[in-house]
């Protein structure tokens, strides 16, 4: 049985268990060989123990052992796989769970996630993600690499774990929010860059989906990273070249090259790419849709607990193995044709005419769809030339069967990515289009896959360039660029009437306080000065202020920042006295540590320069973890004074209490705050200098309109007219 | 003669100015046929009228009459061909002249240059550039081209040039800053669609090099407009493939097609990629450098009057007829190899082998870069897979001309491309460094040439993902793309380190006052309060204003916009009485616009808001144009009062004058504002309600050091240090 296929095909050593479950089912009657002329072998179907489910007369009864054993095997393995996963995203890293595309695009929104890039994470997506690939789970690699990429530049950033930090000095020049997100950007581009070998996709994945502030130096910066993350691939193809690494760096650089295919569309061809965006659109926003209701049930059942969701994750993997391998016995038995540019059958791990249940001289083309990895079912799917290659039925059921796996695999407890399900859905979307409108189009059916997928890429993620560019750099034929953009904006403009983009569904999901970059129109009928109103008055300190009143107002409230105003001061340069000085806001980090490092005063007095550089050093200043807890504070000490001057952000950004909401969020997402001070409009005695104080959250939508219902109904009204 | 070439070449009509030149030329004693031997043609070069002048025996007698004629009539029509682009230039769009990039990116900055975007611009734009690109001058069609690209949609979004606009109501919602800055970078990024036929190209660059701001909708916004580009070029070009449209369309969509090279790097090639890479940023950074020197000297000369600047671009454009026609006759005829690809000798407008004055057979590889459009030399430059095509002596020639041209052509009146001639200069260098390379390296002499050119774009553009994949697009060969990354980055980095990118040289030279993205680091120790301190104090205005002291305001200051501040009001919702109110801020387009429409009141008095709307619609409010000398106002109406409050922009951005000037340029150049307020960190009675106001030319580095000199040494010490 060996020998018989390696006639017709490279001896390859079928190191995946996948492989091996495959090479166990081989029908051992089939040994005809080759040499037998074609169409005499075509007459032997009989003998065979074809299980014809589909057919005309269904032979079930002779399902026989073989098979069943395959399927217990095939479907034991990858239960296996899913487990492991499973179990360490549970136990280990709940965070590790889900693509992680979301989170890393709150955090550069500003929202920290916590435990979003530590060392376990890292490890256990790294493991969860080959386990969860490996299980044949519908879900890519490519999200879970996007989020080691980041953890990787997270980890370089601070030196180290949290518990295993190196102290070198230099590394302390990164410890601040710009730093941090410019090398996660740049992590999270080499991920994509990594994940599709798409140096430019890569950039411009981050520019476009992750990235709230973007700057020209940061450009060529991602630039920088994902040009060496080339680099290293290109290393490594070159180093396996000469075989010694099993599987690993076939295809070169360019994953599924279509750069063979004839592109030789007319303007007439214009009118299905036409088609074919609007329909990616629809179908793009019903998956968002649809996947959005899921999450939430998905949701209920994960609150419940570790075993509910381990659960969950198995009987997904269970559902989808037991799919994957009877499936294909719906699917009749094709002749091999001899003009294929391929080996057929096959039955090796990967090539495009699996054998299967099928006699020498046939091949399953659903099995060459289903019983595969992901990244060969593309391939498969994209293949150009092969028009006859698929049945009506056999893609029919695979796109079937990938919108049903691409719904419920999503939010179970393993690392997960989107892009690849997204593509399977859209190639078989694509290439059932191209079967559908039969003579009506020139266009090959591989590139029909290949915009399909495009389509539903930015009916449901709603990116543009970057999936153009990723495209363009998967499929290395620039010819498919102009066509490829039409269909990206079609389907993202027929996606954006009906849904907001899948990542923008699942940050709402989970609650993060992402700040969008256009605000609500009803924000413009609101002005801070009400928004401040409307919640509990901001908590001042004085310049000097006593230790007591410091540690009451840290225990007492959560804020992070205190604004600092001095009274009865004299105006420096006029013969006004007794005014209101706002002297700038201070942190709940500096407070801490000015309590913990005892900066106490015996009298009320404004201290030195050189006082304070003594007992303060940068390093410490930039430390944010202490809590007050940590701090003890004598009795004798309460009631001593702290000089909070030197300690305060003397100059914060402010707005007069008359601006817009809508004008304060653009200022705020623009220069990127964490708080932002009021001032009143008014000048004069008895005017406060502080009106409010505005944090993130303050500035949120919803938020708001729990505040502010009758913004809400104003806002559903606007819609109705 | 016309027979004879028509041997080996399809008849094609020549049907540029430049290809009759040519044909003129050709010799008429080689008649000898190409059914002869090979290698018997070859010894018969001695009945040839050649004129050797660098070989050893120099027979400059024998240059006889028809090589006279053909210089002649070469720079003749060349010189009219810039007489008709300088002239257009000089005397009816002086804004035309050079690329336009600049201001176009310093318009999207908030600068606004006079006359930029109008119908006169467009039209000389693209007459001239057609006359300065077919007068053989060494510059490009790419710079225009974006400009041209930028009018369009300017006046598109305005609907017409300014005197015949039309009057669509909805024309109206584009008559805003951002939403004018939105449509001129789709323009843009469409123009450098149009020039390298590379849609993600465009947009890239309009990212990277042009625009200030950018948001993620822009980034659909201009990948759509270049889709179009895309979709309308390639009608074009099936069109044409009729041959009805003469040389139009040849090349398809990929212009330097050089996917045919075998591009098989192994990690040792790293190497020369780097020294390619140094070398290039070395010569961009010595290329910004002399250029800057050498447009200093033609703007003294360009402002001595019109007819200077038509005899400087005169000049330059025999200078260059002169040099590409007879250097030319410098080099040696080399024989024509029978491997090569293409025909040889070719006589057409295009192909790589030009025959010139050599004996058939032969090939002058000098005339085949010079004596021919720059597009086409670029094309030979990087043709790969022809090793010894080219001499190193043609080579060295070929890049010290355009190093030189590359100078003293760019800033003559005449649309000129910085693209091109940096192409140009940058193949020619690779090439260069190839030969000199030899056999140390493995990689193709062609794909030198490409890098080169990259290097050299990124060592004066500092651009870097925009070149690159502009490099993709038109090179169509995805495998370049790790090392061309590579090249590109070392280039900037080494060019950074020496001085700003070629742009903002120019920017600069034109006192265009540009906001940087990054503050001077001595902006830090300067706060606004100072920098408002040393500037005359603000002009305020009361909500209720006299006609008088509007018109003598506006009459005697040239601000744009004014505080508006109430005296004596009292605070709502307190008992404090007598407070001063700031009440927003008031531009003076608005003021004009109340005089004109006589918005008087003969008493002291707040209006209802139906008042307004009668008076005044959002129309009249747009409109930006009008004078304060085109007002008439009546001696008795001098003493009534204006209502400003409804007019009054009530939420300004603001900071406290104790705002570092870092910070708040931060603010505005982030939010992308015109105005901004200051106030006082002081609260109390007779604390004035605004300290002044801030606008870009206060906040330029330039402006703040005439004004606080002390800056400038403390800069120059940190230097130092």
């Amino acid at each position: 049985m060996e020998d018989d296929s390696n006639h017709f095909s490279k001896p390859e050593t079928p190191n995946t268990m996948k492989a091996e479950a495959e090479v166990e089912e081989r029908d051992p009657e089939s040994n005809s060989s080759l040499s037998e002329p074609l169409l005499k072998r075509n007459r032997t179907l009989s003998s065979n123990p074809l299980a014809l489910v589909g057919a005309t007369v269904s032979h079930i009864e002779s399902l026989d052992y073989e098979y069943l054993s395959g399927l217990v095997f095939f479907t034991g393995v990858n239960f296996v796989l899913t487990l492991i996963a499973a179990v360490l995203c549970v136990c280990f890293a709940p965070t590790a769970a889900g693509p992680g595309i979301p989170e890393i695009k709150a955090y550069l929104n500003g929202v920290d996630t916590p435990d979003m890039f530590g060392a376990t994470t890292l490890l256990v997506k790294i493991v969860g993600s080959i386990g969860a690939v490996s299980a044949g789970l519908d879900l890519g690699k490519e999200g879970p690499l996007v989020h080691i990429g980041s953890c990787i530049a997270s980890l370089l950033g601070q030196g180290g774990p949290d518990n295993y930090r190196l102290k070198w000095r230099w590394l302390r020049y990164f410890n601040n929010d710009r730093d941090r997100r410019d090398i996660i950007t740049a992590g999270c581009s080499s991920g994509v860059c990594a994940a599709f070998r798409s140096p430019v996709g890569g950039v411009l994945f981050a520019l476009e989906e992750v990235a709230t502030w973007w700057r020209s130096a940061l450009l060529w910066r991602t630039f920088f990273s994902t040009a060496v993350v080339v680099v290293v691939l290109r290393t490594f193809i070159e180093i396996c070249n000469s075989g010694n690494c099993g599987l690993f760096g076939t295809g070169g650089l360019i994953i599924f090259d279509v750069s063979d295919v004839k592109v030789s569309y007319q303007a007439m061809d214009i009118i299905p790419v036409i088609i074919i965006g609007i329909i990616g659109g629809l179908l793009g926003s019903l998956y968002n849709h649809l996947l959005h209701k899921i999450l939430r049930i998905y949701n209920l059942i994960n609150q419940k607990g570790k075993l509910h969701k381990l659960l969950l994750a198995l009987s997904v993997s269970l559902f989808t193995s037991v799919c994957q391998y009877c499936l294909p016995f719906l699917a009749q038995c094709k002749a091999c044709d001899p003009s294929f540019p391929e080996v057929c059958p096959t039955n090796d791990r990967s090539g495009n005419f699996k054998q299967f249940n099928c006699p020498d001289g046939y091949y399953n083309d659903l099995a060459t769809l289903l019983l595969t990895t992901n990244d060969d079912a593309v391939r498969n799917i994209f293949s150009s030339n092969t028009p006859s290659e698929f049945q009506y039925t056999s893609i029919l059921i695979f796109f079937a069967l990938y919108c049903i796996l691409g719904l419920i695999t999503f939010g179970i407890a393993v690392p997960s990515g989107l892009f690849l399900p997204i593509i399977l859905m859209g190639s078989g979307y694509g290439r059932l289009l191209s079967m559908l409108l039969g003579s009506y189009t020139n266009l090959d059916q591989g590139l029909y896959a290949v915009l399909g997928a495009a389509s539903l890429m930015a009916g449901s993620m709603r990116m543009t360039v970057s999936v153009c560019v990723i495209f363009l750099e998967l499929t290395n034929n620039l010819l498919l660029l102009p066509i490829t953009m039409i269909v990206l904006l079609i389907a993202k403009t027929v996606g954006d009437s009906f849904n907001p983009s899948i990542y923008e569904i699942i940050l709402e999901l989970k609650g993060l306080p992402f700040l969008d970059a256009n605000p609500e129109p009803w924000m413009r009928n609101l002005t801070v000065g009400e928004l401040a109103n409307a919640k509990s008055p901001a908590v001042t300190l004085s310049g000097v202020e006593k230790v007591s009143r410091i540690v009451d107002v840290l225990k007492n409230t959560t804020h992070n920042a205190f604004p600092i105003v001095d009274q009865d001061v004299p105006v420096p340069g006029t013969v006004i006295t007794g005014a209101t000085e706002l002297h700038g806001l201070i942190l709940r980090a500096h407070l801490v540590q000015a309590l913990k490092k005892k900066w106490f005063l015996a009298e009320k007095r404004r201290t030195d320069d050189w006082e304070v550089q003594k007992k303060f050093n940068w390093v410490e200043l930039s430390e944010r973890e202490l809590k007050i807890e940590q701090v003890a504070v004598a009795h004798d000490e309460m009631e001593m004074y702290i000089d909070l001057h030197p300690l305060t952000n003397t100059t914060p950004y402010t707005v007069v209490e008359s601006m817009s909401v809508a004008k304060a969020m653009v200022l705020f997402r623009q220069v990127g705050l964490r708080h932002m001070l009021i001032v009143p409009k008014y000048q004069g005695a008895g005017v406060p200098a502080v009106v409010g104080i505005l944090t993130r959250q303050d500035l949120r939508a919803y938020n708001i309109l729990t505040v502010f219902p009758h913004l809400a109904t104003h806002k559903v009204q606007q819609k109705h007219k």
